[in-house]
């Protein structure tokens, strides 16, 4: 965290108030914080829009385990952009259902692709990528 | 316009700077003002969770006026909702499609049930609903 | 409307029965109706995601006309750009609340900016921009 | 996986045209595949307009772990929903960042209480949550 500036700025009361309501049932402690947060949400949603961006996602996977030769397909595909993928975690939801999330670091652009590629793979029964970032300038 | 509140809010300077850019590219004309739009659009996103709020929906339906029967319909429909239908522009956009664009007051439960029967209307093309508000308390 | 091409698909039984209840509820009369408008809605979607695609946006923003200046700041920027703004709305809210509905046609790039410069204008209390189609190809 | 339902739907060629590019590109290897998913997506959303809904969330969180306490805090929280949180993950961004990706399981009202009070602790800088599905039923 680098030097903090601090600034003021205007706001009509009435809006004020219901903003005041709105960060204390969220639980934020004060304005300044949940301001903060407002800004990062919007800058990180400007940086998915720049398919160049270095990046990160995370992409949720549900599918049925017995689905011949999917876990091996899914494999796969994760492999061939080994450089991205930095972790993959398995969840058994039930005697059926898996769970898959995969932690992506790349361009925007390419964590996109992937996706893709997963998401359209036969029976995979639901999937959605989050789009975050890597945190780097939004202290 | 009621009365402005000023406060002091404490954002590091490298976040700072990347939110100064955006708002120079969108236009605004100080942080204030962004900041105000900030707050305004996540309370209106939380009006629209509440089915019993009052607020202002905005449907566009795409259809080819062709398709026999189908303004007859539409029309039929928005009827039954008169008091809660503020106007609808007619858009010709080309020899066989058109834009209607609907705008309506009243609880945010209501104006979905109508836009659903609208969009599951035969030879809808294309439809959506834009949420915002009566402005109200949003100064 | 051009020619229909009538093809099989399979779907899982129980997940067909609860797109039936889903359809049911939405009011489309068969599921081919309900199936070209998931169609169409991931074809918009994709149109939008194309900065030079000629399309429609429709932007509704909300605003207090007492703010001085505003409806002329609002008007001179719509001037501007006179051949993509197809039409403009004017709703009086309440005694302090104006909705103003302007219907745009261009290339999504171009409606995207015009939208950002009309968001962001001083005393603009609301805005957002719904991403539809000239309904071109789309039948 | 159960038993299969094959059943006619009609297209207009152009449209049906438009979407074999469509899933051409995103990977479909048929009509049926893709079109399951839109169901499919479609189905999940609605899941999670059900506050009382079982069903599965993952929670993106981007933090500085150089902020003081802030590991603690997030960690307490979390055991206080200890029969919700199914796994947390941690990626170790960059000297600076790190990245938690904590997947839960339950009434999506619950996950989104969970949720709001982690993304609103103080130092979090970004987090999103993305909403999927127990699988159950959407074969």
């Amino acid at each position: 965290m680098s030097k903090l500036t601090r600034f003021g700025v205007s706001v009509d009361s009435v809006l004020l108030e219901k903003f005041d309501d709105l960060i204390g049932r969220s639980g934020y402690r004060n304005r300044s914080e949940a301001f903060r947060d407002l800004i990062r949400d919007r800058l990180v949603a400007e940086e998915w829009t720049d398919s160049d961006k270095e990046t990160v996602g995370i992409l949720g996977l549900v599918y049925s385990h017995e689905a011949r030769d999917l876990t091996e397909t899914l494999n796969a595909i994760q492999h061939e952009y080994v450089d991205m993928i930095i972790s993959a975690t398995h969840i058994h939801l039930d005697a059926h259902n898996c769970l898959e999330v995969i932690i992506m670091r790349g361009k925007s652009g390419n964590i996109q692709k992937v996706s893709d590629r997963l998401l359209s793979t036969r029976n995979v029964k639901h999937g959605r990528l989050l789009t975050t970032t890597t945190g780097a300038g939004l202290d």
